[in-house]
């Protein structure tokens, strides 16, 4: 008889977004008035239309496909040339540093899949380093993968290495005494929404080339840096070519969430070992694993997204990212006003909440559910230091931001 | 230092269709007039356009794109429930008796990554049987997981279980003596354009159920079944829904291999066992993969999909099958004045063709690339039984097909 993986059964409760969609069904259908009034500040998902640019490419790259001369079937599973060029000059200018080559730029479709589907390159002895609270989908792919052990009641899983992120280290983790070999960081974080100095990320670096550990650099959230000395790759760190993956996405920063493009950087001097030993590089490896189960991002999605590197693409987005933030600045204010103790949303669209005294987070999500009619995400959803906090995504129109900042406001704790 | 999974290396040189593409790179560089007259009958990939009623969807969901009352974020990662409602009813009628539900239907970016992808979902103890030839997908992607030894000379991976496909047997594997866990079937097939009559995926529903084994059904060509006493899918087989996923694809029936969208059918009633003989369903196992680790396909391609059942979707898409299945018709009639043996063409859109004696599939890969300039595929890449033989794809416009069979009546062997 056929066996199953038993390590999925190790994993708790539902992904935390679909938990999330459950309760707000639930509530709504038992108060349907409540229901009309209901503003969604939890699963981080943009609310504003893509920008003109990515329409009009989109509608002339619908039109290609309805010729038989210019339609497109199978794309070059990395993506096509044209993109990754574009990736490559625009986000990683050789003037900060950062340069990457065209080939080294693998396009997909969504920086979830990449971040999840990398394991599979990599071997099953692996230290793993995760930042806690973080994204659940990086621990949730490593149980996936029997790289865990079982999870306590809070649920830790044995095996992981932990990075605590907390106010003392402002929610950028340090690298730990320990020797780890795969290390996960997010920065501008999800869901902390705290982003890393350049001597932090020198500090992992250096870590990194030391132990030869792998660093897997998730900045989704890129677009969303406003303070100008702040890195916007890891590739801006010397030595980082030689220990980095970044992982890349158009959904925040472009509005992509419902269009689906992302990309991610493999260098080529990036090596890993062998059992026996023998170091090989990463990037060929990552390359058989998408040309084998991966077969190409939609050619009109990839159209979409380098309509995002023109003048007015560029222009329309950064508009986009200007109301976002503006939105996370409304929100911080109010959580202020409001006796909350905040966090992040200035180099990320994320307000990241301290819950009052003796209130969990899940305590907390059903209350403002409940009397403000607002989803929030409850902090420990993304790990067991994410207990006793919240995270406000600032993703809305400027109007629902400013209604939740005063509901925030009205509400008796 | 951080390991890689060593299972990749073993995987034999590239990918098959990344190898053809290079050798016909080198042919073209070296002779561009010959390049000037090259006909591509290798990769599998559609040439007609889209039809216009999903060209016009496209446009309708790419307009929604632009407006913030109509614009769509991430969708349910299993995709939009009107897709899945429109494919359980279009594609599993009752009425053929072989109903799914809704909320079985798993709706993807391609078949190829859910082929792959679906080896998350199961352990590494369960002996695996491959047709040969077959896809390679299947085999690499098992390789990758570490289901196999090391490849022989020929390409045979050990732990595999290899189901001959012969003339003898039309190209469809009867189920083996010994046990085996999992079982891949592909009908109508690729490579060999064989299509199983319902007496053959009996025998397999029998043998699965006996075995308590998994057959991972790949329809990805089940638009092209012409014979109407052939089952379009394994469900019609009393017994599947306990044995069998489905695989299905939009890119060969409604021209999406650039455009992305497929499904899978994991049905609920369908167990496997854990390490401690615990039977459990796999459907919330691939629920949990599929929540986790993707994040659904590009909404305009979905709703492109949803158009290819509208009535004029369907008799467009009908018209583009029929056009390549004339094709078909013309490739088997050439090649068969051309004086070779040829199988398939009748139910799927591949010509499987013996080489002439002594004549090994690179080498026909080669004299026909050369002489006759015409991109055909090599058995041996399907598998070790695929040598001798060579895949014509019907893939092409009308005037290209005849092209290519009055080319093939000129080679001299």
């Amino acid at each position: 008889m056929a066996f199953l993986n038993d390590n999925y059964l190790k994993l708790k409760a539902g992904y935390l977004f679909p938990e999330i969609g459950r309760r707000v069904r639930v509530f709504c259908e038992a108060n349907p008035e409540a229901a009309r009034r209901l503003i969604r500040c939890g699963i981080g998902d943009v609310t504003e239309p893509l920008p003109p640019a990515v329409i009009a490419a989109m509608h002339k790259a619908v039109d290609e496909m309805a010729g038989r001369e210019t339609f497109k079937g199978y794309g070059p599973e990395q993506g096509y040339e044209w993109l990754r060029a574009t990736i490559a000059k625009n986000d990683f200018p050789a003037a900060r540093g950062c340069a990457v080559a065209d080939d080294e730029v693998f396009v997909s479709d969504g920086t979830k899949c990449d971040t999840g589907n990398i394991l599979d390159i990599l071997g099953h002895k692996n230290k793993i380093a995760i930042s806690d609270p973080v994204y659940p989908v990086y621990v949730d792919t490593n149980v996936m993968a029997g790289h865990t052990g079982e999870a306590n009641e809070a649920g830790v899983y044995g095996k992981l290495v932990y990075l605590p992120c907390r106010p003392s280290n402002g929610f950028i983790p340090e690298p730990p005494k320990r020797h780890v070999d795969v290390i996960y960081l997010c920065s501008p974080n999800n869901p902390t929404g705290a982003a890393a100095n350049r001597p932090q990320l020198e500090a992992w670096v250096k870590y990194a080339l030391e132990h030869k550990a792998v660093i897997f650099f998730d900045a989704a959230y890129e677009a969303y840096i406003a303070d100008a000395n702040l890195p916007h790759s890891i590739y801006e760190i010397p030595g980082a070519r030689e220990c980095a993956i970044e992982f890349r996405s158009f959904s925040k920063g472009g509005g992509f969430t419902g269009t689906r493009c992302a990309f991610t950087v493999v260098p080529k001097s990036l090596n890993a070992q062998t059992k026996s030993g023998e170091l090989i590089a990463l990037h060929p490896l990552w390359a058989r694993r998408q040309t084998t189960k991966f077969n190409g991002t939609s050619y009109i999605s990839q159209r979409g997204a380098e309509a995002l590197y023109s003048p007015e693409g560029k222009a329309q987005a950064d508009g986009i990212i200007k109301l976002y933030m503006g939105n996370s600045d409304t929100l911080r204010v109010g959580a202020k006003k409001a006796g909350l103790k905040v966090f992040g949303g200035v180099n990320a669209p994320y307000i990241w909440v301290r819950t009052p005294k003796g209130v969990t987070s899940w305590q907390a999500f059903d209350k403002i559910l409940d009397e403000a009619n607002v989803v929030i995400t409850p902090g420990s959803g993304f790990g067991s230091r994410g207990e006793g906090y919240f995270r406000i995504s600032a993703f809305n129109s400027r109007v629902n931001a400013e209604e939740v900042a005063r509901r925030l406001q009205e509400l008796k704790w």
